[in-house]
């Protein structure tokens, strides 16, 4: 089940409600990514106390381990991985499309090794559904195949973007038909693709909406595009798709680009980049980014940001950080992706304030001036 | 400052109480150790919220990173790294003598090249003194040298045991002037050392007996003897120690090693092996110890001691442990590291349990059939 109530709007950007199996979602919401059934670093209970209201899981990599015999085992992901709250599981479109060459794509879907044990797999609409059937996540993606925006040195052509946005579509149905026939009880969402051109993003948008599914992704962007064409598209597609529906932009980005995203009236975002950048010891602040082994923070009593609550900055100094992250101690990349994830739960918690009080607008200009200023 | 109370004993085993200028100390207690100021891979409020007490620190790995002038400026560990319950500080003594060819003893102190930058530094009595004056430990420890066991796969004789051990004698004369000169508030312990032979453990603990130190640890086993020799010394020496006086077994050891300990007469340990073992998928359990990498786990719903009370039994399976330790995800080695050590911070709280009843003797002989058993 899903509904999503727009409370309250602000130009395009939306102030939602999203109610899932397993809870309730206020939007714009950022949800940290646990790709094998864990946020890197970070205690389930961490997340819970920071606010995080839904994680993500991955398709493709709990197939492949701990595979569907234990989660079948576990009646699902959420048991398994001993998280309550929402999960939405991505297809596995965007990480077979990650194995590049050795992924072979047909009409029928994406024939691969195991990057684990070699064994020959063949990922469809209806495989992608049946896993998440046993996942059963709250929020269920479908297949999809995310367009590359170059290949070999050579940005994609119209004619090859359209041809796979196109099979995207077809999977989205087929997708759909598979997930109503396994009796899913969650949320099925389509997935716009279209590369940088606006009229395949429309007709993409356009065949989505003809399908009447629960909410709608944007995807195929932060593929390697330069920035320019990612706001483009950005920019675009978010406020074309069915209003009444929750928009989620996959896979972005720095906290200017859900700024950015909301503006533009995307409601949900997820991104690796808070605990991926906190492992390398680049952490977000409310004035810019702080690069934690720059020798200037060994001395520093300060915490990482003086404005932020969460338990890295009530607790420890830069100087603790920047101490634990030269002795290459684990609590380094623990407390840095506390922080991180912190910063970006908590950025959507003030932009749904300024939303709820009709003043986004001047949130957003403050929030990017002070970025600026520099830590 | 340092008061110590027997409250009760059972054979030679004791119940007691240690107040120091942080905190109370309950006994039989094991304290975590964190090296370079962090307990690897624990956050703080895990450590408190397992009820441990006190926390250790290294004076070597200290003076080199973050250095003196970092701590001075914090005004010591505790604010340093953020805890505010008691800290015991080893002398580097142990350090110095892990460094081996590389370090050069002579009457004055240990001379060396610095493993992180190269610097030539020379450690001394004083020297340890004055590092953890500015750590402000609780429990600041004599300099010593760490008898070897062997070098070069040669045993030491008992004339070159000897002569360390009464150079330690010297330096513990010197560290304790040191202390007395730097006016330090808190509490010095002395090192008794004479590696296997009885007659020089003796004449050990008479001699800094003599000192009329606050309280007494046990150096020099645990440095690669056969089991059989460390047990004869922990038996031999504990209860040779001023009985009102904290009695500490240095870098020991198993569970079993420190239910022994306790009936030795000893009131703290400190190891690294839980969370050493943790970081390797060893766990221990009521039932034995469990190695999670093991195939047997991939399905396990249990949690990994289903009489244990940590945060990881309480929310996560064996299966998801043994999936996490498979995919090298940080959670795996996070959450084994809170269930190990809390099952030695337990471990203590039932001892002192046992001994307030009465019913040790029983405790230790059920403990050990139990552990016995196997998962």
């Amino acid at each position: 089940m899903l509904e999503f109530t727009v409370l309250s709007t602000e130009g395009l950007a939306r102030r939602g409600r999203l109610v899932l199996n397993r809870g309730t979602v206020e939007t714009p919401v950022f949800m940290p990514v646990g790709t094998y059934g864990s946020v890197k670093g970070v205690m389930p209970d961490s997340l819970e106390a920071m606010g995080a209201e839904i994680i993500l899981g991955n398709t493709f990599h709990l197939w492949l381990r701990p595979g569907l015999d234990v989660l079948r085992t576990f009646g699902g992901l959420h048991r398994f991985e001993g998280w309550t709250r929402p999960i939405l599981t991505d297809s596995g479109g965007f990480q077979v499309w990650s194995l590049g060459a050795n992924a072979k794509v047909s009409e029928q879907g994406v024939a691969f090794q195991s990057p684990v044990n070699g064994d020959k797999l063949l990922l469809t609409p209806e495989v992608s559904m049946q896993i998440q059937r046993v996942l059963d996540s709250d929020v269920v993606m479908q297949f999809d195949e995310c367009t590359a925006w170059q290949k070999d040195g050579v940005v994609a052509a119209e004619a090859e973007v359209r041809r796979s946005m196109e099979m995207s579509l077809r999977w989205a149905r087929r997708s759909q038909d598979e997930f109503a026939r396994l009796e899913n009880p969650n949320a099925l969402f389509g997935i716009v693709q279209g590369g940088m051109f606006e009229t395949l993003r429309e007709a993409s948008v356009e065949a989505l909406a003809a399908l009447d599914l629960p909410g709608y992704a944007i995807g195929g962007v932060s593929v390697g595009e330069p920035k320019e064409e990612m706001r483009r598209i950005v920019g675009h597609t978010p406020h074309r798709l069915p209003a009444a529906k929750p928009r989620y932009l996959m896979g972005v980005g720095t906290p200017e680009d859900l700024v950015e995203g909301v503006a533009a009236g995307v409601d949900m975002f997820d991104c690796v980049m808070p605990t991926r950048n906190a492992r390398n010891g680049h952490l977000f602040t409310r004035f810019g980014d702080l690069r934690i082994r720059n020798a200037r923070y060994k001395q520093d009593e300060s915490p990482l940001d003086p404005t932020c609550g969460c338990a890295t900055c009530a607790r420890f100094s830069r100087a603790y950080l920047h101490h634990l992250d030269r002795c290459g101690e684990m609590l380094a990349p623990m407390l840095a992706s506390v922080h991180n994830l912190h910063f970006y739960v908590d950025l959507m918690r003030r932009v749904r304030e300024a939303l709820q009080g009709q003043r986004f607008a001047a949130f957003a200009a403050q929030f990017r001036l002070d970025r600026q200023r520099g830590v």
